[in-house]
């Protein structure tokens, strides 16, 4: 199964970018990025056409990436910028792949495709979300051992939260019966409602519930955009009331998966909160309680589905698909649909960068 | 080189399985035992039809096991008991395979070829060794990263004990040009008769043969059935005096091998005893000096033997033969005979499970 | 790319091969070698024929290797001299590959083509650099993940001093202008002289030089013999002075490059110095010097090349030269013409070692 190209994903937290170029492999691309003099960060196929060194291996030379080992320079655009030997020259051939690389919000954001259909504008906007100063974040980032679809089926199926994440996230086994689920599709987006009413407080909010043990409605909305990007909303409201995307105690979460190879996601999430707001302890409590459930609960099973599966062509398999599967097979199909545009709108030749031999 | 199908396999100590399903892999699947309330032991294949969880790490729900991330509940049998979502009806395609499994002696035996053909008296009796209280026993298992046809090489073929237990099973040397060695076949078992007259008592018997330094006769009786259980009298008696299974000083030991895969092999082994009935610490004493010549002395050696063949088909490497191989290699040729009989039986489809698909 | 066979291959620093057989990789072979009593080296082929036991397990008897399995020995021209089982009689096909070795200064060197074709005069000698009680030495040696050549790209074209050892080998960027570099080839041996004018003395030679500031010339001749050998005189002399192979303060360095595998490569280094004679502390500040530069730069760098490369046919590859590159492209060329020649010369059936059964 190949990977949607002409989309934008996720290279990583902006903070995590400074003086050092930084290596990452998406789509199983080597790409390294760094930043401009002027904070503008670049990102750069992570191979030098001289010597095959990795870039990221040397170090930012104002506009420049210079190669660690032979010492070539390689500006924003892939152009070679400078050859300290013999007469200076620069060779024709030398050139990187170049990718276009947009910082929004929190997020870098690359577009692995072809240059010429990348609109900045179309990269995941999350400024409503965390753009509130009153609304402080606790985010993380992890490696999984899964294709990204296997976790996209994970975060758009969330009955599993009352067997996986019992007594964490979830009051468990009581919500099963209970649990109502709608699926919609808005243009390319696939939305999941999960709705458990009349219920005791989720143990990870009861404390942004003020600890009060009256029963609650919670509400569960999913929105998957292509390829990877889901933006969540989470929390309870008091039995009768508005459940609306503002309302009650919630949380708005980011979770945006990015390919590292076939069988491997780079994870990172995102998580504002609407209550607690001054209370540090508060905020690093939320983090623990999702970090824990992730990588001691998601993340093992995750794997071990993968590992299960064998393939990454979950329908091979012929599943026995039950009602909550319906969104993720939604997401599914649409993505196998771009693919197919992908494919179909493809030049001759693929979208490759080839150095060619510079006569000597 | 395919494995043998329809046979009973060791899928671990009894004692091993408790309240929590256990996992195990044979002969390449993964397999899921539990314990019924009853206490009778269950294996299931070891993946959900719905989304490829392994069951293994759900839990028992009285006498089903529960998938751990989406709740569908699975009978002994494989069906399908419980589905906690929608209308609650069970999809036709939610079943797992279920397979024979029996309990005898301290080993649980599983059949994995065509239920049909398991008959639950075929599964290895070792009650006439093992369910005598007068005779106390020690045992383990140890996981070996080669195919078990290679260990039961080395088990068949004991003139390896001069030169790698030597001074540990084994006086070493001297006992070369004087090892008799015997073969014979009676229907599908193999047994092998290693004599060594006139010897010191062997290290690890000594102190059995309570530090007498005269010099006695070493007798080794190992009974191979396929696929690869071998039952074993190891023992010493004075020169002159018969050398029955009874007679002596001895050991009746069991040496149960299950591939894992088609380069790993798990490999249990229990051993009774005659002497030092009431003594723990020579139990203690008897285990370290097993456990020691397998884990320092056997095991690195067939590692390595696997490393260098390269491959598990034995013969296409034309190996030089000598009279110790004569065992070994009729139990290859058992196991051959079993194989090709197995494959020209076999149904046109082959005996896998493989879930439909549910229409929704 | 299949390896040149008709070579003689460092298998390692004669001291290390003592009463213990010594297991080694070489072209992709498993070889051990083991000391006859008069102290003669011997390799052999290390796989038992009659179970494929890796002799290095065993022990050395007398002028034979006896395998630690089942007891058979085998002499330095690799036929069988015992079999302890049976009638004492020696299988026609019990005989392991025997390969030609030479010890020669501090290396053992070995043969792994055709025997007929060895010379021992051919094999490399050093003694003109190392044979001098007056030049002390130190040495080491490493694991790469890397195929030889990419290690051999390294060390003939040191323009990567500048960047990659800017600050330990070298002064840096300073020099990257100022390098002169010129290639010759004499036979298959292909020359690459490196010269740094008018600097400032290489921080690993500063104290050498008395910790004198002034600026000095530096040179480097690296002479490559196939496969992957290479003798290097470095150096600094003062300004005007001659530049010959025993001017000014210098090392004397042997860099030897033996294929494990085809991405492995084994490098022995030795360094011969004609400075700082009675000061162990000195000696030892070399090998820190060295060591460094080497785990720490290098071989990271030509790890990461090999990684990013994806395969060992740089050529395919399509690379942008540079002019520094002339020197290990002609060795990749003799390289190629040699492999040529060899493939071209080959008998019908290739020089490998397989034992014929023995009818039981």
């Amino acid at each position: 199964m190949s990977f949607l190209k002409n989309q934008w994903y996720c290279a990583g937290f902006g903070h995590d970018l400074a003086e050092r170029p930084l290596a990452v492999r998406i789509l199983d691309e080597p790409i390294v990025l760094y930043r401009l003099p002027d904070g503008r960060p670049a990102a750069l196929h992570d191979r030098c056409p001289h010597r095959f060194a990795p870039l990221s291996r040397g170090k930012v030379c104002g506009e420049s990436l210079q190669c660690g080992y032979h010492g070539l320079e390689f500006g924003a655009d892939g152009s070679c910028t400078s050859n300290p030997w013999g007469d200076h020259a620069i060779p024709k051939a030398a050139r990187v792949r170049s990718y276009p690389l947009v910082e929004r919000d929190m997020f870098l954001w690359i577009w692995m495709g072809d240059p010429a259909l990348a609109r900045e504008e179309e990269a995941l906007d999350l400024g409503t979300f965390f753009n509130r100063p009153q609304h402080p974040v606790v985010y993380d980032s992890y490696k999984l051992e899964a294709n990204y679809e296997v976790v996209v089926d994970n975060l758009l199926d969330l009955s599993h939260g009352i067997y996986l994440h019992g007594g964490t996230l979830t009051n468990g086994k009581e919500g099963a019966g209970k649990m109502r689920v709608e699926m919609k599709q808005e243009g390319d987006t696939v939305i999941a409602l999960h709705r458990r009413d009349n219920e005791l407080p989720a143990p990870f909010l009861s404390k942004a519930w003020g600890g009060r043990t009256e029963r609650v409605n919670h509400r569960s909305d999913m929105h998957w955009h292509p390829a990877g990007n889901l933006v969540h909303v989470v929390g309870i409201t008091e039995i009768g009331q508005p459940q609306g995307r503002d309302d009650g105690v919630y949380l708005h979460v980011a979770h945006i998966l990015t390919p590292i190879s076939e069988r491997q996601t780079h994870y990172h999430w995102i998580a504002a909160r609407n209550f607690a707001l001054d209370d540090a302890e508060a905020g690093k409590a939320l983090h623990a309680a999702i970090h824990r459930a992730f990588t001691q609960e998601d993340e093992p099973m995750i794997a071990a589905v993968q590992e299960r599966m064998g393939t990454t062509d979950l329908m091979a398999l012929r599943p026995v698909l039950l009602p909550g599967d319906a969104a993720a097979l939604r997401a599914r199909r649409i993505t196998d649909q771009l693919r197919k545009r992908e494919l179909d709108a493809a030049p001759v030749a693929p979208v490759t960068f080839r150095a060619a031999v510079t006569p000597t």
